[in-house]
């Protein structure tokens, strides 16, 4: 009986799990981001429910790439089609063929 | 009787006015840069009201070293304090001494 090493973020509340140690830690790192959003959109914008805030943030956090290009002066990046996000994995079930689903 | 120079974004709807060039023109990118972000949460989450969408871009604009400095890898800084904008400018009355409001 082989082991199987899988690495999972204890911030993901759908406890995905990754074989591959990098794409586990981008994972990983994109959830802190989107909580670190989330918190400064709900310190300052009252007005909007915390499931809007949460995707509003994830939004964000899965376009990093974009943001940070318009952020440092090319904002048009921000226009030009609809949000692809930077990596495969948006939230929806994840295509990454290294993504094990464990029943539970 | 002296002329006096002024600038005006044509962008903002408040038609504010500044003596200092370099002032109007950080103000004009900063509305620049809060349209465009406007533009992509409209196009990826339908649910937000136009002015919801239209103070979350502002929001993000007018604090956009901090979310630079996040989105480069220090997520922490968004939820160290509540938001002081980068500039005096948060879209209320200015408090910047050369924005000369024209009765209008």
């Amino acid at each position: 009986m082989a082991l199987v090493t899988l690495y999972m973020s204890d911030r993901d509340p759908q406890k995905r799990t990754f074989t591959d140690k990098k794409e586990a830690d981008a994972h990983d790192k994109k959830l802190e981001l989107a909580e670190n959003i989330q918190c400064f959109i709900e310190n300052n914008l009252e007005e909007l429910s915390e499931t809007q805030c949460e995707k509003l943030a994830m939004l964000i956090a899965e376009n990093k790439e974009r943001f940070l290009t318009a952020l440092k002066g090319k904002p048009e990046v921000l226009s030009e089609t609809d949000a692809e996000p930077d990596d495969i994995d948006n939230g929806k079930e994840s295509s990454a063929e290294n993504v094990t689903k464990i029943a539970g």
